[in-house]
């Protein structure tokens, strides 16, 4: 069982291309020593792998790039001895991969790679070739760092003192707390942790049982030793989900209990009580033309029960709850992530951007093999672009995103076309099994449709793009970051919401009515909702959907395929599972270490979690059980990334980062257009404002009784278009002169037959005032909420005060010793410490 | 002509009684010199007054309170010798003068003051007891800070460098815009005003020469010079002011070309044309019971004409504009503050907030004669309150709160009665010239007696609101400051907008129909507005509280009431103008500054700025013209408020602030709030919904002719309730079947008379739709704004980066230098400098 690792926390990486040792398989190495140098004395810290590649002619030209790049980041670990602790901008690793095996093409030249080994010598690293390799075409420079470099960077550190003085009653409910909470503890005692890095081997282990393991799934995770493990960045992406993970315990109960209300109350249901009930023997026009006929209205009872489990009032209180958990849920992480920013030393730290231009046009002609474009930016020395040269790729990008959506709606409006057509060829069949399955077999292959177009475009859209992200070259590695981040929100989003948007506020709006049906595409009839509105469905396709994504993007993409992918390697060996141990067993760990897969940033991680976000806020008033299912995925999801990172890809390049970026915009924005979506679904897509209109302004004795009826309008038969009258119309065993259709029209007797009737209009403004009044009122509520938690926790805001008066008085004492010194070396008396001749003071005063 | 100046930038104000000079009357002392130490050498740069009165028994256990806190305004100056910079908290300086009457009431015992004399001159001041006082009762104590005191501050102050390196093209166009506006820049060198503070005199001439006249109203401010003689606090306030004018220019100039948009387009008006058009024989029902008449809709010509004015499509667009430029304004201003605090070296500045509850409630018990409380709580030495000490007064805050927001309400609803009662009355005289005069009559009373009390309710409140913070008494000062900002914002905002809400949304909506009109108060009918909407009526009412409450507050309250209490002071004091003007020449400087008013803060002048904005941003839809009436009060406000702050008032104690603190959150709540208002106004008050969905929906030929007609819902006059039948029914000359009204209504002789039309439900419905689509898209677009512009202009974020960068560099040479000194002294080997032994590594590496 061993762990490789270094002092990483003020030591940047010396180079996006090297790989800190990360798998746990035991080697053969003993467990407390690590891989050493030849020596057996020099711990191993870093790996610098290359490709050992003949020269090409125009690669040649370019290198100068790649050495420049890796010597940058020599430079930037290097000013961190003058205070500077900034890391390097994260980039895409897979861009930097690639351009790594760019970058030492012709890595043979020796000269070259003298020339730039010397330069990581002086800045006091130790360097080893790696000469018995064994894996060709590779080389591998093993890097160390010595104490005294570890140190030199360690000394450039803000000293934390300890200020805290907690009052006696708060430590003992504090204490009790803990205790109390101590079982849900991972078992990292603190000093432990603190020390952990001179035992580097032991806090992977610790990661691993205490962390990367289902079997603690209940318990907090241990942060700090996260954070100091794979740095700041992959720790607050843990921190984050832990967060979001702990807030949705409350809203997965409340949801539990709302739907738990619903199926109380299905008894009580009224209007579905009118459906159910045989007395009211209510015949419906026909949903589909000619083959089609007349159908009772008691047959829609099972619909409209189920319904009832998710349009009653609670769901209103429901995503009122939402909309304030969401508000709550970012104030909470504000803190945490300020609480951390605080433990991790990162309050004063500032991330640093640097002009990246040059390095990603070399990668982006090279990709796509524009040779001679590069060759002359280089004649013409020009890296920086201008808007001019920049226009076009904004253009194809700005257009390619926008075709893209387009094709999203295309494939929402074939799956309609689909569901259409199989629904009318279905009715036609004669065999009757066939026709009484019809509902199932036409919704069920409709949402697996879906979802498996959902998960293929979800793959195109995150290499489109990437791809339309570095034809803009972005001038620096965050922007880049953030670029791609957007556009791939946006398409993944789209591609995730679009047939659930369709559902909840198009679908059954624009059917038209009996005689007068909107057909598409020659005779296709619009899909109309089953009787008791479209929410039914909405929610069926938002369970699949979440069901769906996640256990087939969890289990078959995140476990599955990096599985059969290491099967394909090893097969394609050519050796059998005998000679491959064998082999196995003489590689070294940066060797094994080279065959994992590489770490591909956070990027799809928080994707996945912020498209879950948007189910859960999004939709919640029509699927109040949506935190329930995202809470116990995420408690998986946990554990399934600690898993990954811990034991399946290259250990990733520590990477220092005081906050969660653009996903905290994405997500604040999500929570905000939640309230207006929400108050669209309640007033809009279920039946809640329809009733409460005809309770308080058409119910004779003010109780719902008589709803059912009420929103049903009359169609005279004889009115059918010609060609469209159903063919059996005794099909129910009598004539029909009057159907229903749900709708609020005119009756045919009245001087307008088939207008809008006033009931419409009434309802309709009802529906918007109220979402008017719930969108101001629960962003009223939102901003309150904002402001009644502060930002910064309280304790951890007297801290900084306190610090920062002791950190003053630290400073005087040494300016005044320095004083003292300085004045007695130069032997001038020093009872005159604080007057100055009036010309040296500055010009303001 | 004589004004004192100290370098007052880092030299906090011993107390918060201490008196800086101010006036610009001259003065017998030569001008380069100003007031001295008997010795004419040591200048005089702050004066301490008190009251010499005899001791009381209660009062002497309190004045331990007193010293505490002067004493501790020392130390906070003391402090910044540390290197805390910081001033002491502001607070409204009226509270101070009284609490330091009151510490002073035994000041005569003159062990104390020695004491408290002592401290002072640790702290390196030089005292001078003023002996030859001329005024009675009141003692003087003189300040001089020596210079090595001055320096010893300024040493601390953070050094700034000229690292700005601007390209050739940048500075040339900088320069070009500089030269061509060069006429609006006051005439301050900024080289001269670099070292003004060597030329105090020199600073308090140019700002009354350059900035507190109004001849140079078109000019920019000093914002520099005035920040360096009154302090950060004072320079924000001017520096927002000055912002906020600037900002009203395009604001007036839209407003402006909206309201000519209006007057061009008058006479193709379809509705005013109809309305106006004797062809149209329109007979409409009597506006009020049995007096009035029926009445020709011709009559309501002008009305309809001069609504046109401001209820035309342009002011739709304005509205939208409206909303942006708030979302500009206050991310412009966000950057103005951002450069302003690095001009100002404020970036690393925090205020400091120190518990101030003990004085405070010294200050309260004492108010109310509260005698017994406070030994009470002296002799259990609890000067912390909890919870349950503070319950009361939060519960008397929220409660007279309430009741006073009812009165307003009540107010409101007074004058409505009035306008109802007397317009019956006047209907009723059988006097012609009287009933001709009807509406002008009632209009304009009701406008100014609205206005009277504004105007006398907004100095209730003010006081109301001093006193409810004061019983919360609040921890800090700062929080004091923000509590009673707060509250009078509440208080005054109810007052001044709540006769414009009503106007707006309420008037006329309850009125009821004919045969079923709603009564108030016996047989008062409710107000109707005039036919073409209420927007004419607000858009007067707005008027008239903009100018009235600008005239009269500005001239009678800022400039009248002050001259008069003056006359009333010297009246007072028995003496004629001669032997008064002999009496002043024997006064020293600050002996006649203790006869100027004092500086009541700067909350009176934030509070009638932000009313005002209000009445910019939140009816702008109905009064285009309010950016140009509030850019002109501006332009004098601004010189009004330099003069006044110039000469009229003791010169403010300097007072640091980082920003404009809670004033940016309230402006940022109204221009939210304007949104929903606007769009409001927009889709009830004005006729705009109306006519479109007339246009789209009901015009037979898609014009707005039938416009007029389709507005009016018919009358049968059989149908009045017994005794609301016109007294003269045949006043038209002919006999009248059928009136009609201004509402959406079924006809006489349809089956559900009198209810509410299906037009009805379908205006609704559209009005409702675009509040929706209007709040949601100008809000998208303002956080599109406020996402656009980087809260840090890009030139001072790269200057704050470049200086910490140059910092780190200094701190680490000094670092080196400090080690070598060191090294050398203790004769150790130079040449391993950063090596250190394991154990002194911190714990976490």
């Amino acid at each position: 069982m061993i762990c490789q690792h270094v002092c990483i926390k003020y030591i940047i990486p010396l180079s996006l291309s090297s790989q800190p040792l990360n798998s746990l398989k035991s080697d053969e190495a003993g467990p407390k020593q690590g891989p050493t140098f030849q020596d057996g004395q020099r711990r191993v810290d870093y790996v610098l792998t290359y490709h050992i590649q003949k020269p090409q002619s125009f690669r040649r030209k370019t290198s100068h790039f790649g050495d420049y790049r890796i010597l940058r980041s020599l430079r930037r670990s290097l000013s961190m001895m003058r205070g500077r602790d900034t890391p390097p901008p994260k980039e895409d690793p897979e861009v930097a991969a690639h351009k790594h095996r760019l970058d030492y093409h012709e890595d043979d030249k020796r000269f070259r790679q003298t020339e730039f080994e010397d330069n990581l010598r002086e800045m006091g690293l130790e360097l080893e070739k790696d000469e018995g390799n064994k894996i060709p075409g590779i080389g591998f420079l093993k890097i160390h760092a010595p104490w005294n470099v570890l140190c030199r960077e360690a000394e450039f550190m803000k000293l934390k003192m300890p200020t805290k003085k907690v009052c006696d009653v708060v430590e003992r409910i504090n204490l009790f707390i803990r205790k109390a909470t101590a079982p849900l503890h991972p078992k990292v005692e603190p000093n432990r942790a603190q020390n952990m890095l001179f035992y580097p081997l032991l806090s992977c282990q610790i990661l691993y049982d205490e962390w990367a393991s289902y079997s603690v799934f209940y318990k907090y995770q241990p942060i700090g030793l996260i954070r100091k493990y794979f740095g700041e960045k992959i720790g607050l992406y843990f921190a984050w989900l832990g967060v979001y993970t702990q807030m949705l315990i409350p809203a997965a109960i409340v949801g539990a209990i709302v739907f738990l209300y619903g199926c109380a109350t299905v008894d009580n249901d009224i209007p579905s009580m009118e459906i159910c009930d045989p007395r009211n023997n209510i015949t419906m026009c026909p949903l589909c033309d000619r083959a089609c006929s007349y159908w009772k209205l008691k047959t829609a009872c099972g619909t409209a029960r189920a319904s009832h489990l998710f349009d009653n009032p609670a769901t209103v209180f429901f995503s009122i709850f939402m909309a304030l958990w969401a508000a709550m849920f970012m104030e909470h992480w504000k803190r945490r992530q300020m609480r951390l920013n605080y433990i991790w030393d990162l309050t004063g730290f500032e991330e640093e951007e640097i002009d990246n231009t040059a390095c990603l046009l070399l990668y982006v002609c090279s990709y796509f093999s524009l040779d001679y474009v590069l060759i002359t930016l280089f004649q013409e020395k020009k890296v920086k672009l201008t808007c001019t040269d920049r226009a076009p790729a904004y253009m194809t990008g700005l257009f390619t995103m926008l075709i893209m959506v387009g094709v999203t709606f295309a494939v929402v409006f074939g799956v309609i076309l689909y569901r259409i057509s199989i629904k009318a060829a279905l009715h036609m069949s004669s065999n009757p099994t066939a026709r009484t399955n019809i509902r199932a077999t036409v919704k069920g292959t409709a949402a697996v449709i879906n979802l498996v177009i959902i998960i293929i475009m979800d793959e195109v859209y995150g290499a489109l793009a990437r791809w339309l992200t570095l034809l803009e070259v972005p001038k620096t590695d965050k922007s880049f970051e953030e670029r791609l981040i957007i556009k791939t929100f946006v398409l993944k989003f789209a591609n995730a919401f679009s047939p659930i948007v369709y559902l909840a506020f198009f679908r059954g709006r624009m059917v038209g009515r009996p005689g007068d049906y909107v057909y598409v595409i020659g005779s296709y009839r619009m899909e109309e909702c089953a009787h008791a509105g479209c929410l039914m469905e909405l929610c069926i396709q938002l369970c699949i959907t979440m069901l769906g994504k996640q256990l087939i993007q969890n289990n078959l993409f995140e476990i599955g395929i990096p599985k059969i992918k290491k099967l394909i390697r090893r097969r394609k060996s050519d050796m059998d599972s005998q000679q491959q141990e064998d082999y196995n067993m003489t590689l070294q760990r940066h060797e094994k270490d080279h065959f994992l897969g590489p770490f591909v940033g956070l990027s799809p991680e928080y994707m996945e979690m912020i498209i879950q976000f948007g189910m859960v806020t999004l939709f919640v008033a029509s699927f109040p059980l949506a935190p329930l299912f995202a809470l116990l995925n995420n408690i998986i999801e946990i554990r399934l990334d600690a898993k990954k990172f811990v034991t399946e890809v290259r250990r990733p390049i520590a990477a220092r980062a005081k906050d969660i970026g653009i996903w905290y915009n994405l997500l604040r924005g999500l929570s905000k257009v939640a309230v207006i979506v929400n108050a669209f679904v309640i007033s809009f897509t279920s039946d809640f404002i329809p009733r409460l209109v005809y309770q308080y302004m058409y119910s004779p004795d003010g109780s719902m009784h008589g709803f059912v009826n009420h929103t049903l309008s009359y169609f005279n038969v004889s009115d059918f278009q010609p060609g469209t009258a159903p063919l059996q119309p005794m099909h129910l065993g009598y004539e029909v002169q009057i159907c229903r259709y749900k709708d609020y029209r005119e009756t045919p007797w009245s001087n307008t037959p088939y207008d809008l009737s006033k009931e419409f209009w009434a309802i309709l403004a009802c529906r918007l005032a109220f979402v008017v009044v719930f969108q101001n009122v629960v962003m009223l509520m939102s901003d309150f909420v904002d402001w009644l938690i502060p930002d910064i926790p309280k304790d951890i805001s007297l801290q900084i005060h306190k610090e920062k008066i002791l950190m003053v008085e630290l400073f005087m004492k040494e300016e005044e010793g320095k004083k003292l010194l300085r004045d007695s070396h130069s032997n001038q008396s020093p009872l005159q410490p604080r007057s100055r001749p009036a010309s040296h003071t500055p010009s303001n005063c």
